[in-house]
């Protein structure tokens, strides 16, 4: 799915597209992007980090894309954006287009005579579309997917290979779901009853609205009885679990290997790091960002930036100090003494 | 695999069959299973938990399940159950019950000659079922799974599309698995040798009991020499990973996300944790319950809750806490001194 | 992919083949391998470990690899080795061969005519191989893989059923990759703008080395712009997720569920536990082990082993505990102020 005709831009062809004002001659061509490390001439890099300086003073690069604060600081032909990385990935997406749709169902896909399939979408070989499933224009559905049952696919969605829809759920327009994603399988539901697990069915679906994309491996559960729903924009990461009847507001932005208990809702713009937990049953406010390997044991109704990720060290070092975290409160206590105040009353143990 | 057709029940059939006590109109009926908040006349609710006595209040639901206590809280008709969420569950299985077995094999699918196919089993399009592989009455072997060389699936399990099975795995009867389970890879066993990892040929098989559901990418790795076990009634979430020679105890339920690694033993009806993690050569009793997020390093004995989880916090105050772990060992000889007492022998670094 | 054929070799075989000295009747054989506590007659075992030593002295195994120190522990006919877990892994290999390859391409497999394939690969049921790609002599392309355009699989390796190749990435000689690996998948790259996120385009590769294992489930992401480079001789287990533009140095292992974040670079011969997790942009020395659970947010330069796990307890005591985390920076300054030295300057709450 890439496109590998490399087309040539002139800065002046750039900035007419995508504004941004030009330093240098505007009619300096690129072909392509790359780091400033790794630049050669006829490739466009950018600078949005003065750590990069180095780098910025002895790059081979054909030009350079970078922030008001640094116009003067190359004298190569530059792009001056207020948003340089972004403007970058602009560039980027310019010349690196995605592949294009080869409309029509590849002979070895099985598509139910029920299915509607655009015949302006792609489906690829080994597919799969399942009874009154609903593929729109402009998608293309890679090798080996499923589209099951009642599914319902956006327009401009990429689905690549081997991806899984389960029954009845919708995915909006231009989403990308990677290999290996898992929409829709059966949330986790399950009532203990006289030493045996009762499964309650989960007759919910997922729906996901417009310009998602989600990483590899990916689950996201359908819900026990209404929705699991994903706003548009967001953006997940691979290896991320999202449990049934989760809603995640839009824009938000989920690094990988991090998970979502059942019935969390997570605001808009928030930014949730890797590999950590947010807690069933709680809400996290709008443009909340979560560190690294962080759980969320309760709801977060302000903006700001939360943590609890334990520091590493050498292990011997590690071994003397982890020793005495199960004993803190005593020693709180102990302190508490010394001060000459009555320590806590002590809780039973459990 | 789904049944779509919505079927009415009235409470005097539904309590017939399940048990329970009515009050109210017995013949009241209801076509579908629905949260309190979102039910509609037709509907048939739960209330299992008093904080949504607001919800009890004000739903449209057209009968409710609740437990004893509980019996007079609303004058909807009703059923009155000791396990009011289970018995739910029961009545949303009467309501929903599994798409119907198609049997039969796709004409897509690849079947060696010398495997063992029930009549009654149906095989999806593009599955493949290698030699001497054996699936019994009543299966669902879905869209793209793969059933290796010799391996069998007892009678009534559900693969979803894209399951694999390595060869010689033994699949239980009812066993669910969902999309992108893998049963059966390679444990990890190398051993280091001048310089080069060797590879330890993983021989054992996996052997899943009845009764078994377990969640999408989800993966139970083979045993290096013996088995790896998961006992009847197990319940996996999503994205767990189970190392060779495990065995996991019948009736226990692992949230998303958990990892248990080699030849670790896990007892009967534990509840295990999301993102969890159970070490290796450990035994776990029965009736354990770990929380989320908690590293589990040595064997437990005893029945209980066990956990070891960082509270999270606002980052800048994260930040004055945490670095304070660094010296914790230190507080505590510091405190030590200010009482009097002598401090611990100071271990060397590593 | 196994070879069942078990064939019978004698000590004396064994060690013509792997060195070692015998111990009692090299005319001995053995068939298959076994640990010491389920070997019968005609099992090889092995004794690395001397809390195995009851084991030992029970064991029905016909023979027996142990190392200098344990010459004597038994009557046994017995193999002495150096390093007898190596060594018994290489006996393993011997007894367990890897399944032959069976040249051809399945007549299912849709395999693009400008694809080049080895007459000495076999591609299996349902396999897809795109555009301009290349699969040298010896590989087993496993049912239901995907093989993108222009991607290069190197001579001798095996791809277990379900994996995706994405466009352009290079798989090295001898690799073995498990079912639902995905390599290749985009990036996490995006950028903020005006309120919404825009893609980074992502053009890099992943090259992997020669000799490379990639557990079941796990991703490896493409680069950004540069490739994201596994070196030869690592081992990855399961569901492990590598971002994009990592380096992995040659022979480290890497337990599973652990996650590496993009831009890390981690040298050779380390010994990563099982989900952990490395930080983005740092970078890992040769030699390093870090334990599990362990996230490691800055770089480390120096050899040897670094932790920062929480440690568990009964889940009263956690809670106990666990709330002074949110004090110790207070507790602290209030050891200092009985210790009669001034608190430390407080830092306003971000």
């Amino acid at each position: 799915m890439t496109g590998n005709e490399r087309k040539s831009y002139s800065l002046a062809e750039i900035s007419r597209q995508l504004g941004g004002e030009i330093e240098g001659d505007p009619a300096t061509t690129v072909s392509r992007v790359a780091t400033l490390e790794n630049a050669a001439p006829g490739s466009i890099a950018f600078f949005a980090n003065e750590r990069y300086l180095p780098q910025l003073k002895t790059t081979r690069a054909g030009a350079v894309i970078l922030g008001e604060a640094a116009r003067k600081a190359t004298g190569l032909p530059r792009i001056v954006s207020s948003n340089p990385y972004a403007y970058f990935a602009r560039v980027s997406a310019l010349l690196n287009p995605p592949s294009p749709v080869w409309p029509g169902v590849h002979s070895s896909a099985v598509v139910d005579a029920s299915a509607l399939i655009s015949p302006q979408a792609e489906i690829g070989p080994h597919a799969v579309v399942g009874r009154e499933a609903r593929v729109a224009e402009g998608c293309v559905i890679g090798a080996g997917c499923h589209v099951g049952e009642g599914a319902s696919i956006g327009a401009g969605a990429r689905l690549f290979p081997g991806v899984t829809i389960y029954h009845g759920c919708v995915i909006g327009e231009r989403v990308t779901l990677h290999s290996g994603v898992v929409i829709g399988a059966d949330g986790f539901g399950i009532a203990m009853d006289q030493g045996h697990w009762v499964k309650v069915p989960q007759i919910g679906r997922v729906v996901i609205g417009n310009d998602v994309e989600i990483g590899a491996n990916t689950t996201v559960d359908r819900g026990a009885l209404d929705d699991t729903v994903i706003e548009e924009g967001v953006k997940l990461d691979n290896q991320i679990q999202i449990g049934h009847n989760v809603r995640i507001g839009a824009h938000t932005a989920i690094a990988a290997c991090a998970g979502v208990a059942g019935s969390a809702k997570i605001g808009r713009y928030c930014r949730i790091g890797g590999a950590s937990g947010i807690a069933g049953h709680i809400t996290i406010a709008d443009n909340v960002e979560i560190s690294t390997y962080t759980l969320v044991t309760k709801s977060i109704r302000q903006p700001g930036t939360y943590t609890g990720a334990y520091v590493f060290e050498p292990h011997g070092q590690w071994l003397r100090n982890a020793v005495q975290l199960r004993h803190l409160a005593d020693l709180a206590d102990r302190v508490k003494a010394l001060e000459g105040k009555p320590a806590r009353p002590r809780r039973s143990k459990p």
